[in-house]
């Protein structure tokens, strides 16, 4: 017997008929012998309709500009959609024979902290859950949500219910955690781009984390890297074909075959900042960043020109398109502090990774993808690299040009 | 400085515009300088969606029959429509200047019975709330819901807000308890009916409670039991026009003048059942109505004809016509231990009753009830009294001539 941890996005539950579907998916897992956990994310289009209203209710009388609502008000009300999935998911199974109970987060308890609307994980207390699935009851979890400190009802931020499966998984000692959703797997770059993508067996916890957190959307970042701390076996797999196979996320050490480059990924959501001729001096990056945090501004990569005179120099650094404007503002408001000469953006780029964990054993990896880009045109304006991936932030008018490149030049291609 | 407590129903909250308007009733209210919970129920509409989900999803697949969700199941679903609420009316508050936060049945706490979808409230702990209220927020509560043992979320059955809001009431020993309605307060008796029918500027705690168990739709009944309990001075007042003033809910020595007839009430929610010819000996009561008991049917009124020969005679009961089946179904099946000759039914009858605590002191009220029916050629066929009310049932046909002459006869058309 194994404990199953089981998650269904908005499009696998967006309806009664396919809530039905699940439960059907959900019996043969216990059928096989398996206790199972499910975690639910509210049917599609709720959330965003209890946003819609959230955000229209929070504005001021007589004004159209818009106001951010209290976010501990958001998550009380957007909570709401997978606490109706999660009830009706357990109805749905006791239509069918199978006991079932749902589990809002404040009753497992999901302990999350205190950053309402994108609030993080704690720590899940599994026990009640587990008494639960000892007297034979499918547990039923609402996604996405937990409790912060004082009893408040808390979310994870957008797709937080890929966390919340994981983190279940992780409070329960379950064996296994398989993410359903619309796409059946991980692929070795999108497949809307690349049409000889190919969907991978398996891929490891760091370089899951990776593709997640460069652009390939099928996982959340935050649940690969749960997955990863608490190494969790995670699949994901398609809710409506499920027989397919999916993905499996696991360690590295159980993945045979290593090939350099595992997946390529890319995001569009990029924005570059240049600072012309800023003083050469110690203490003009923290003059530069620390504005930046303070202004709640994710940079992410970052390059400085070596200077020439020994006075002057240039900095770029990209940030998401969204953060962009407040980006600017900091940095304009720190001008005379700083000291630079011009200051220049550009949203008209995007960013292009490898990854592998194989990599690591073998050089001249990087060098390909220069090659590669520098055949087809592509100018590299950035570039940033880490053990087990290289990127590049390039104009985004080249992206699928880039991207296809690579993955033929990585013999990335389905035979 | 005044606490008090207030509720808005569904169509009070149908839409985030009447949600506005509900936080500058809320606002106002504050503004006087007094300490404010508010109660919501489920945006109009929401409600029945849910139950409707629910109900569908309980079919098992491929049967059309109706099935019964898990009750506790059903609570969860249904209770999501409350907590939206809550939360859009908080957020609606904070944008006009009003530190507001909502709270779930689970978080006050609110506990019940385990006796899901129509469970009852056992106690309201006011500790968090009082210590919210004194720190300037207005506690804005999800009506309808409370926790059950074990955690559990729970509802209190249909048109369970009133009674949340009493319950709040009692439990933060509020001042008042404001009821906002569709209507502007309790009436002689339904101005659908009698147009003269007149706005009560105040009725008994008593009154009430007969008034909404009799058919009085204006105020639930288990509300009025609280109110009646706990001695919550309870206003009932219009969402639309609250100036007009409402009805309020008093101690009886707070009403000056006392008429014989305070109100009239109907109900044509009413089924005949009669059993001819039963022996008429010790036990056959029992053996009657234990059956019934058993079979969660609530029988309201009864009458038994003196036994004409001593051996056999007839007796009456009336149960809703949602009962009927079942009633009938539990009579049948014992039907060889009761020992009646023939079972008849008759769910073409309604209950008409006059209400008023002035009736203890004016002797002959119900002569004049009888009287006046008897005038207008309605036969009696079940009496049933009180001493503050006296019910009649009579064939479904007459209930508007009937309240329309003894709302004249008792002098209660307005001038």
């Amino acid at each position: 017997m194994a404990k199953i941890a089981m998650k269904f996005g908005g499009t696998s539950v967006a309806d009664l008929d396919r809530i039905r579907h699940v439960a059907q998916l959900v019996k043969k897992e216990r059928d096989r012998g398996n206790q199972v956990a499910v975690v639910v994310s509210a049917m599609a289009g709720e959330t965003n309709k209890l946003v819609a209203w959230c955000s229209e209710i929070a504005r001021p009388p007589g004004s159209n500009a818009s106001a951010l609502p209290d976010q501990r008000e958001y998550d009380v009300i957007v909570a709401s959609g997978e606490q109706v999935t999660a009830g009706l998911l357990a109805v749905a199974l006791g239509a069918i024979g199978v006991p079932a109970r749902s589990w809002m987060g404040w009753q497992v308890p999901i302990r999350t902290s205190a950053t309402h609307g994108s609030a993080r994980i704690e720590g899940v207390d599994g026990d009640l859950m587990n008494e639960s699935l000892a007297r034979g009851e499918v547990a039923v979890v609402a996604g996405f949500q937990g409790v912060a400190p004082h009893d408040r009802i808390s979310t994870l931020g957008r797709g937080g219910s890929d966390t919340s499966a994981v983190a279940i998984a992780a409070g329960l000692k379950a064996d296994r955690c398989d993410i359903y959703t619309d796409v059946d797997g991980v692929y070795t770059t999108d497949p809307r781009i690349v049409a000889k993508a190919r969907r991978l067996e398996r891929v490891s916890y760091e370089e899951m984390l990776e593709l997640a957190s460069l652009g390939a959307k099928v996982v959340q970042t935050r649940a690969a890297e749960l997955a990863m701390l608490h190494r969790v076996s995670t699949r994901v797999l398609s809710t409506f074909d499920p027989d397919k196979g999916g993905t499996l996320i696991c360690d590295e050490d159980d993945i045979v075959e290593k090939k350099p480059v595992t997946g390529i990924a890319y995001s569009r959501d990029e924005a570059k900042i240049t600072l012309l001729k800023i003083p050469d001096r110690p203490g003009i990056a923290a003059a530069i960043f620390g504005p930046l945090a303070d202004a709640g501004v994710n940079v992410d990569m970052i390059v400085q020109n070596v200077s020439e005179d020994g006075k002057r120099t240039d900095l770029t650094f990209t940030v998401t398109r969204g953060e962009l404007a407040r980006a600017l503002a900091a940095i304009e408001h720190n001008a005379d502090h700083i000291g630079y000469r011009e200051l220049l953006q550009d949203a008209t780029v995007a960013k292009v990774s490898i990854i592998g964990i194989g990599m690591r054993a073998h050089p001249g990896v990087a060098q390909t993808m220069f090659r590669t880009l520098s055949e087809k045109g592509i100018n590299i304006q950035v570039i940033s690299t880490s053990e087990i991936k290289v990127s590049v932030l390039i104009a985004e008018e080249y992206v699928e040009l880039a991207v296809r490149a690579l993955h033929s030049a990585y013999e990335l291609d389905v035979a």
